[in-house]
């Protein structure tokens, strides 16, 4: 099944595309991410994300999109700004076709490493370790977009590595 | 100048089509909500509205979109689910190419009352004025919508209604 993960942000969005053959078979097709810049207009920079997200969509097909779940940040400006671009990404999925699944952050951090409150360091560990990288993808929001394709692959359950 | 007033919403988006011929001779075309039904899956609550709205823009062709700019509520799952729903309508406007103002509600209601604190029924009977109505407009969002419509023929400055 190919999966889509994709860590959502008016900025930078995160995507990491994975073919999952099983569990315990994960392969990475790739991971980027999707920028805009500060200084283009708020209406084209959702425009840029739904129309650069379109196309991914379309050169890889996934059956299956995993977006985190949205939380109230500190910073109330930032979160309805995130929610904007949030807004774009599911509905460019929805209007491609896949499928949505939404976990919460501890929803996440809890399949990838066990514990609900794992620390960036840990959960970024973990994403080499299961996609057997050689080393930690980069930047932030590519690693978290793989971690969410994981989640995708191990639909929610924790998955031991050792089988 | 054809204008299209959108007041953002999830369950209900509010739709105000109008004619500018000039800040004196305002037409109102048509205006219509699109719903969303609570039982829908939230992707797809936000593709209806991306592909409903893109139908009305095509049909109608404005040049002009003015859509409240947003504000934090009381509510904070319901501000988090506005502003994804407004990303996706501010999204398919730019992918259409229309130009978008975006007035602060305060902004809006000095625009339309003189006043920046006027209450609904204010605003509504003076939307009933402005485009010489025999009823104020049902629902509320559809009234709200041709009180934006009407902030973009006056492009944010009050216009009186004796000229």
């Amino acid at each position: 099944m190919r999966i889509i993960g994709i860590d959502p942000g008016l900025a930078i969005v995160g995507i990491g595309l994975i073919e999952a053959n099983s569990a315990h078979d994960l392969e990475v097709l790739d991971y980027l991410t999707i920028e805009t810049d500060a200084k283009t207009d708020f209406p084209q920079r959702l425009k840029e994300i739904g129309q650069d997200l379109g196309d991914l969509l379309k050169e890889y097909q996934p059956e299956l999109a995993v977006i985190e779940k949205l939380y109230f940040s500190v910073n109330e400006k930032t979160a309805l700004d995130v929610a904007q671009a949030r807004g774009v990404i599911v509905s460019t999925i929805a209007t491609h076709g896949a499928q949505i699944i939404e976990p919460t952050p501890s929803e996440l951090k809890s399949c990838i490493t066990g514990d609900g409150r794992a620390d960036k360091k840990q959960m970024q560990k973990m994403v080499k370790m299961i996609f057997n990288l050689a080393e930690i993808p980069r930047p932030d929001d590519a690693a978290d977009a793989l971690a969410l394709a994981a989640f995708g692959a191990f639909q929610g359950k924790r998955v031991s590595l050792l089988a």
